[in-house]
């Protein structure tokens, strides 16, 4: 059982729009804007890879849930982060870099929870607040519309893997807070980050949105290093944004992207017609 | 090194109003409302005794951050939920005791995470609304103001120890969201819920109000049980709330509750003329 399955068993008890969107969503202002929040867990075994320092890891855990927010459109407000520690001296730096990544997207870190625990575990949930009409979610791809991502999916990846260059991409990721605001406004149709991988992020947005994907080959912006095209759809950990914009509104953007294709009726996701397959990351439950 | 002492190595980076309620605060509806948060962790270990079920571990984590809500005087509504799981099979159980909760509140679980981890971990993060002039903190309280509780503290860890009749109130709080919405209501001038133990939570908002309490002896509503004064004091995990309120405004108010004590300028918290030692709940950092 995957992520998903295991998802799948609580999506009536929960609700499933509930369970659908990184983003959870409560109407202020009169519903004149949207509150978006999002929380996320990680931990040292699974998320962080060795040679991180603290303060990245603090960094990385806010990126996270700011990345969540910057998907939705959103400006982020607040942070809250608990922190599970198996050393208190790890609190200092690790709240120092939660601290650098919330101020570069201007947000706050607002409170949070410490507890001792067998295995260094950072949760982090944040806040954003965007006006209704410029809310976007996985949903509302139409056919025709582009499909265009922010970045190059597959550099975490490539970090994580030691090809030279891309440390960084892997351990401070940035969150797309300013360009997800920008492309909200111009009118995206549906928007999502990469973090588990390009390929299963455009299968999920397909099935929110009931399409399909078509891409093409030459467009797509790849890394280049081997295996450049298995990086950039099965790749892990890199936040830029997958969205998607009808033809006459991308005309209007000022903000650099790449076009890779382009949203069909039929379901399932293509490079010209060869059919992409449908992983990413997701952890196999025993 | 404590919880406490740990958080004062942060509390310069973060803020100390941020650092100093459970509850972050964001000012929304033209600064009318105020939207509340708060995020707790629990995990098996520490937080959940032997012989509590999955149901009662997801409703007590989210019965934690409700309480806190609670203590400011909002309406909670809704709640994120990170569960690190070491088996997926208790997933389910545990979303159910969540949802429970949330209903009992009149909340909403919206959103989470899952991950895989080498031990149970809950981090429920709940937020909600209060008008401005209603919102509740610790600071506040002032001299002459009457010190009030719901509940009888010491009977979450009268459970724990073993005293039968109350493992439900250790095993399934029950957050006071609706007397507390009451008490902010009729005119509070602080509040904060007692999980830590009723003595230290007079302390803590003794500094933030920077106040002191006198409690009256025969008014404490203490447990029959041994050492209930011991209990009463220094007991954990009850979810009731401690609030203080000028005489005037308690006559209008119609919700059970013990009044205490009262208000003094003198810092400190004695019973009659007998101190009361400054301690509670709270993890020891090696």
């Amino acid at each position: 059982m995957d992520d998903r399955q295991l998802l799948e068993t609580i999506r009536d008890l929960i609700g499933r729009r509930e369970t659908s969107d990184d983003c959870a969503v409560f109407p202020i202002d009169d519903g004149k804007r949207m509150l978006v929040s999002t929380t996320d867990m990680l931990h040292e075994t699974t998320d962080f890879p060795k040679g991180m320092t603290e303060w990245q890891m603090g960094w990385m855990s806010t990126a996270a849930s700011l990345s969540d927010v910057a998907s939705c459109g959103a400006q982020p407000t607040q942070i809250l982060i608990a922190v599970g520690l198996d050393c208190a001296e790890r609190l200092k730096p690790i709240m120092e870099g939660a601290v650098a990544c919330a101020k570069a997207c201007n947000a706050q870190i607002a409170g949070g929870d410490i507890d001792s625990h067998t295995e260094l575990t950072i949760v982090t949930t944040a806040f954003g607040i965007v006006e209704k009409e410029f809310y976007c979610t996985r949903s509302g791809a139409k056919p025709g519309d582009l499909v265009c991502i922010t970045g190059r999916p597959g550099a975490a990846q490539a970090g994580l893997d030691g090809h030279s260059g891309y440390w960084e991409n892997l351990v401070m990721p940035k969150p797309q807070v300013f360009t997800g605001q920008r492309i909200a406004r111009a009118g995206a149709s549906a928007m999502m980050d990469v973090s588990d991988g390009l390929a299963i992020s455009l299968y999920d947005m397909g099935e929110a949105s009931d399409v399909g994907f078509v891409l093409r080959e030459n467009n797509l912006p790849l890394l280049p290093i081997a295996d450049a095209k298995k990086y950039f759809l099965y790749g892990g950990g890199d936040y830029g944004l997958l969205f998607t914009i009808p033809r006459e509104k991308f005309v209007k953007m000022d903000v650099p992207v790449s076009v890779i294709g382009e949203v069909v009726e039929e379901p399932g996701v293509f490079i010209g017609e060869e059919p992409v397959e449908k992983h990413g990351y997701a952890h196999v439950w025993s």
